[in-house]
């Protein structure tokens, strides 16, 4: 069996998807946290100093979602066709469009932009693709496509607490029962809810 | 043989992989130009309100990367493993990271602010993610990944106009010649190079 070893930050944000799918997949992987004081002396030793990085066999990836879209294909998250993966794909790319919404407001120092920003952004951006989102988990009854499991579920089971910390929306999953459907889908998984007893509690 | 329509500005910008990419495979399709004043009216029609569209039998689409990753794959340019899928994902994400910088700038609406950031990532963004592209394809004799060609090369070819245009770089290709050598990769194919030459001259 492949050597894997999972680097990120000591949060969930952009790794937690990959971490679930590993859970889900049986796949073994020391999990490799660092803190925001060690990230820039690790920055340089990775691929493109980007994080996280997944590591197999001493051979780095990166990219949250090409190595989240990987895991998928390897233990079966992708459906049956090409057909089957562009759709979740599209799907999980709808939600990161979201998401990069969000940094755009949340990673801005300049404190006046910032909340300037955030308040056209709440008003005009995030309602209409939270909506399109909900819309979309609701068709697909509790999953983000196919109305089955995929990878994509993993992206927003992983991504959610980071998501609604970026939104200031700390009860997301009662405005949007069906996101809460998702989570559960994914955590009530007894492998991947062996793992997400045992992480590191984090925040987001 | 399926019925193909793809939906898109009459532009390169986001589209322009895919329709090579067609090209390419010999998939025939309809190619369907939209002028701006023609959006409002379309964008209701469309999946998610977004663009490109690539529809498949009556079927919708969306999102850019992930159709080109799908005709990618169905006309053999992802690599022979998950392993090598991974490797073209996470470059394509890559040069996508750059494009979302230079859209954060291009597209802010505030004139000082857009300068203000310009001058800033002109500085200390664009250069970093240009130079490891640029590192990237030196290693790939020419290509994105993998050393050969592959769906990723055509996402680097179709955007490139667009890029340079945002970036301010009228002569990217030769501070980087690296670059020229995809687009020359891409373009040189008999199929490309017809579809190109047929196709509506657009500035990006």
């Amino acid at each position: 069996m492949s050597k894997y070893v999972f680097h990120y930050f000591d949060t969930k944000a952009l790794g937690e998807s990959s971490r679930l799918l590993m859970a889900y997949g049986g796949q073994e992987f020391e999990d490799h946290r660092f803190s925001n004081e060690e990230w820039p002396a690790f920055k340089p030793k990775t691929l493109y100093g980007q994080a996280p990085i997944l590591e197999i066999d001493g051979k780095q990836y990166a990219q949250s979602l090409a190595i989240s879209r990987y895991l998928g294909r390897n233990f079966g998250l992708v459906g049956d066709t090409p057909e089957d993966a562009l759709e979740i794909d599209q799907n999980v790319d709808l939600l990161n469009d979201l998401r990069l919404k969000a940094v755009e407001v949340h990673y801005e120092r300049d404190e006046a932009a910032r909340e300037a920003r955030y308040t056209k952004y709440a008003e005009n951006v995030f309602p209409d693709y939270l909506d399109k989102l909900n819309a979309l988990v609701v068709k697909n009854n509790g999953h983000l496509a196919l109305g089955k499991l995929t990878w994509g579920d993993f992206v927003l089971a992983g991504v959610f607490d980071y998501l609604k910390m970026m939104l200031r929306i700390p009860d997301l999953e009662k405005k949007y029962p069906a996101f809460q459907k998702v989570i559960d889908n994914v955590y009530s998984i007894p492998k991947v809810k062996a793992y997400a007893d045992n992480a590191p509690p984090t925040l987001y």
